[in-house]
C-alpha cells in the first residue's frame, strides 16, 4: 500500500463520517455536497473526486453502516437463535440511533426505482438479510423449534419486512411503538422454544 | 350549496386527480405544481389558490386515497375476519397500482418528522388502521379464533407494519415478493380458523 493510496482511503473515510453526521442533522434532502465538504475541511471539487454525486456518497454511508452492523452484531454466527437475537440487538441499537434509521427508511423508499443509485444496494441488502434469517429458521425447523405450519422462507421475508415497517411507524410515533418488543413477540409466536 | 362553491370543489377535485397522475408518472420529487397546473389546464396562481404548497396537495391526494380505499373495500364492516379480508383485498388492489404505493411509501418515510406537512396524516392513518385491525383481532380472540399467546394489539401493530414493509420490498423486487400471499400467510398463522 503506497502512502498516497492510504491517504486517499483515509480521506474517503473522513468524508463518509462527515456525511453521516450531516445527514443526521439536516436529513438527506436538506444536506448538500458543499456542506459535507465544508464539514470535512476540503474543497467541493476535492469531494467530487471521491464521490461524483450526492447519491454515490449516500450509498457509501449505507455500505459502511452494513459493514459496521455485521462487525458489531457478529451477524456471521452459525444459523439459529443467535442470528435472530443479533437482529433484535440491531433493532435495539437502531432505537438509540434514530438519525440513521430515518436515513435508511427514506432512501429505501426512494431507491425502489431500478435506476436509483442506491437500488442495487437495497436489493443486495434485502437478499442478504432474508437469506440469513431464512437459513436460521430452516435450522430451527430441522430441530423442531419452529411452529408447525410456519414456512422458513416466508417467515424470513415477514421478519425483515416487519422490521422495516415497524421502524417507519416508530419514527413517526416513537412513544406508540415498541420496536424491540414487537420483533421479540413475532419471533416468540413462530418458535416452540423460549426466545 | 352555491354554484361558485360547487365549481370550486370540482376544480379542487380535478387538481387532485391531475396530481395523482403526475406523481405516478414522475414521482413526487420529480413533479412540480407548475406541471400539475398545466395538466389540469389552469394557471400556476390558480392552483396556488387551492393548494399553497406542494406538500398540501400531496396530503390531499393521500386523504382522497384513504376515502376511496374505505369506500371500495368497505372498511366499515363489523370487526372480524371480513375486516382482515378487506385489508388483504386492499393489498391486492395496491399490487395493480404500484404508482400510488410508491408515492405512499416515499411520503411515509419523509413524513416521520413532526414538522412535515403530511405528518399528522400519517399519524391518523396508522392509528385508524391499527385500531380497526386491533378491534377485529379482539373480536376473533373473544370467539376463540385467535391462537393462544397472540395479543390482539401487538398482532394489529405487526400486521400494519408488515404491510408497509412488504410494500417497499415488493416495489424494489417485484418478482421476489408475494405481497398478498405473505399477508395471508401471516394471518393464517395467528388464526385458529381457515382464513
Amino acid at each position: 500500500m503506497t502512502g498516497g493510496y492510504l491517504k486517499g482511503r483515509i480521506r474517503r473515510e473522513d468524508i463518509i463520517t462527515a456525511a453521516a453526521t450531516v445527514y443526521g442533522e439536516l436529513g438527506y434532502h436538506g444536506s448538500s455536497l458543499r456542506a459535507i465538504a465544508k464539514r470535512v475541511g476540503i474543497s467541493h471539487a476535492g469531494l467530487l473526486y471521491h464521490f461524483p454525486t450526492k447519491e454515490a456518497l449516500l450509498a457509501a454511508v449505507l455500505e459502511r453502516r452494513d459493514a459496521e452492523d455485521s462487525e458489531r452484531e457478529q451477524l456471521t454466527v452459525p444459523p439459529g437463535l443467535d442470528v435472530l437475537r443479533h437482529f433484535v440487538a440491531l433493532a435495539g441499537y437502531n432505537v438509540r440511533h434514530p438519525g440513521i434509521v430515518d436515513l435508511y427508511s427514506r432512501l429505501a423508499a426512494e431507491a425502489v426505482a431500478p435506476d436509483h443509485p442506491a437500488h442495487e444496494y437495497f436489493v443486495r441488502h434485502y437478499q442478504a438479510a432474508r437469506a440469513g434469517v431464512h437459513e436460521s429458521f430452516a435450522a430451527l425447523a430441522a430441530r423442531g423449534e419452529l411452529r408447525a405450519g410456519v414456512e422458513p422462507g416466508m417467515a424470513a421475508l415477514t421478519f425483515i419486512a416487519l422490521m422495516d415497517g415497524l421502524q417507519v411507524q416508530w419514527l413517526t410515533m416513537p412513544g406508540d411503538v415498541d420496536l424491540v418488543g414487537s420483533l421479540r413477540s413475532y419471533l416468540q409466536n413462530v418458535l416452540t422454544v423460549p426466545f
